[in-house]
């Protein structure tokens, strides 16, 4: 006999995440009453997982539930802010109560990770797709946008991206790959880790923050666009993992760190003036982030190898794009 | 040539709802940064709208979007709060302008109508289902929650339940009704109107609240059970619309104002020392509300008719019943 949608929240979602003194009134009401702290800018996000657009079907429930509060986890770190709350909007075609209780698991040992209290929901029957809603604070002015770069400012990104686009490729079977590559850049693509200490530890250093999910260079560009500048990315200069080059080859692994998507790193520039003071007070080599390109002040987003611009006509992940 | 995400969410959603100088940062960047009021609780709610579950195929687009902000809308009016920010996430199988154009024209009137600005969101493509999350305030202790009601505590609903059943069933084809039932119980269903007003006037008037979404005997029955209580409703004392008694006839417009769901009113509970002042401050005439039942100590939700229980099999809409 299947749950009752009310049995189902209480079951599964009841005592997802962690208990938060700030929770004032949590699921099972008509909404959520949370108590905001003072001095802090309230910072929200929302985004949403399709079956079959945003993971394979029959991607692992554990990864889904992991993934869709990764991904707004992910929004909050790009704004240097603390998550604190997050609400649930599950629409499933059926009630499985395996994948729901591994879809409840990984979402729940994500959000105990990050000190996130799940706080409200709502489940529907429809088909598979997930959306969640993130809470944080962030100190009042001291959030991180995409739109305060300048020209000459120096553009990073944190981890290696390009590994969770060719994870997904490994997961749907269109890639093989060693057994150690297999099973690094799947967890790469299954398990994403919001970059929320990095996050955080960048504000007063970056100038300019976006997540990347949507592929390295659309989202650069991003930046660079809201900024009002434009950005160039050195081709040589990216931080590939060994399991990528090994797996797809060096040319290959350049082309999905720039254009592959789900990465969910941190890509942020800082003035020259402070990048000293960044490299000694968040070492690279311990917070895994590197220097690739630079702000420049004539729009749009290029890659450049010895002078030479190259040409990457896919410029990153776009849901609607031709 | 279809409209890239980003070009669309710019098109339709960029100005959605109002302005407002407590929103720091809208839609564009990363997540959203807004400014909490002092002294206030934050209220969350999030509810998803999925395309032949809780709206036929082919509903107008102007409904869904106004129904995926009147469901938030209307579980913030259950906690007594005041509606500021929403964030949309929107899943779509294709791009097509002519309905995203009403769609948002649909969430903008109504947004606009109760002062809520829209700060965020997220479109994707997949099978059509509308995610909105509410963010909105309460003065600190002062929400209305299902879980105060005490025995003997009178119960009230707001407006005509049942309608919006009725009218879901002439939106689908499977009632007729005269041209002005049609168009009067049709607007109940695409087009209800969120009781934000009623809401805020009740705090310190109610013990408890609900909004009527899954049907008035179920909800009544979730809010007494909250309260660790249970609840009678008086058959006779419902109210009905003319226009749905005139269609489908008295009995079975009882039994659509009990069980019927998508009726978005108000049901809520008041001690009886206090409604004396509550008719006077909020007539009833006035703010369409009346006396339907009472709180009792025995646990369930009965209806009676000159003393006899009667039976309702269907006690509110379950997205995962049996």
């Amino acid at each position: 006999m299947p749950l009752s949608e009310f049995a189902l929240i209480d079951r599964y979602f009841r005592n997802c995440g962690v208990k938060r003194a700030d929770v004032r009134l949590g699921v099972g009401d008509d909404a959520a009453l949370l108590d905001s702290p003072a001095g802090c800018d309230l910072v929200a996000a929302i985004d949403t997982l399709v079956d079959g657009v945003h993971f394979p079907h029959g991607c692992p429930a554990a990864s889904v539930g992991h993934r869709v509060l990764a991904v707004n986890l992910s929004d909050l770190a790009a704004m240097g802010a603390r998550p604190a709350w997050a609400l649930l909007a599950l629409t499933l075609p059926n009630t499985d109560e395996a994948w729901l209780s591994e879809f409840a698991a990984g979402f729940s040992d994500l959000a105990r990770a990050h000190d996130v209290a799940l706080v409200g929901g709502d489940t529907t029957s429809g088909p598979l797709c997930a959306t969640v809603q993130v809470l944080g604070h962030v100190p009042r002015a001291q959030a991180l946008l995409r739109s305060g770069a300048q020209p000459g400012d120096l553009l990073f990104v944190s981890g290696t991206p390009g590994d969770a686009a060719a994870g997904l490729a490994v997961e749907q079977g269109r890639l093989t790959a060693s057994e150690d590559a297999v099973s690094y850049l799947r967890k790469r693509f299954l398990y994403p880790s919001p970059r929320m200490a990095l996050g955080k530890c960048l504000r007063g250093f970056a100038s300019a923050c976006i997540d990347v999910s949507d592929g390295l260079l659309g989202d650069a560009g991003k930046l660079a666009h809201a900024s009002g500048c434009g950005v160039e990315l050195g081709y040589r200069d990216l931080s590939l993992s060994e399991a990528l080059v090994e797996t797809v080859g060096d040319a290959r692994a350049r082309e999905l760190a720039l254009t592959g998507g789900d990465d969910y790193e941190l890509c942020f520039t800082v003035h020259p003036d402070n990048v000293g003071k960044l490299r000694h007070e968040l070492p690279p080599e311990r917070w895994g982030y590197s220097l690739i390109g630079k702000i420049r002040a004539t729009p749009g987003a290029i890659v450049t190898d010895g002078g030479n611009v190259m040409d990457f006509s896919h410029s990153g992940y776009d849901h609607f794009g031709t």
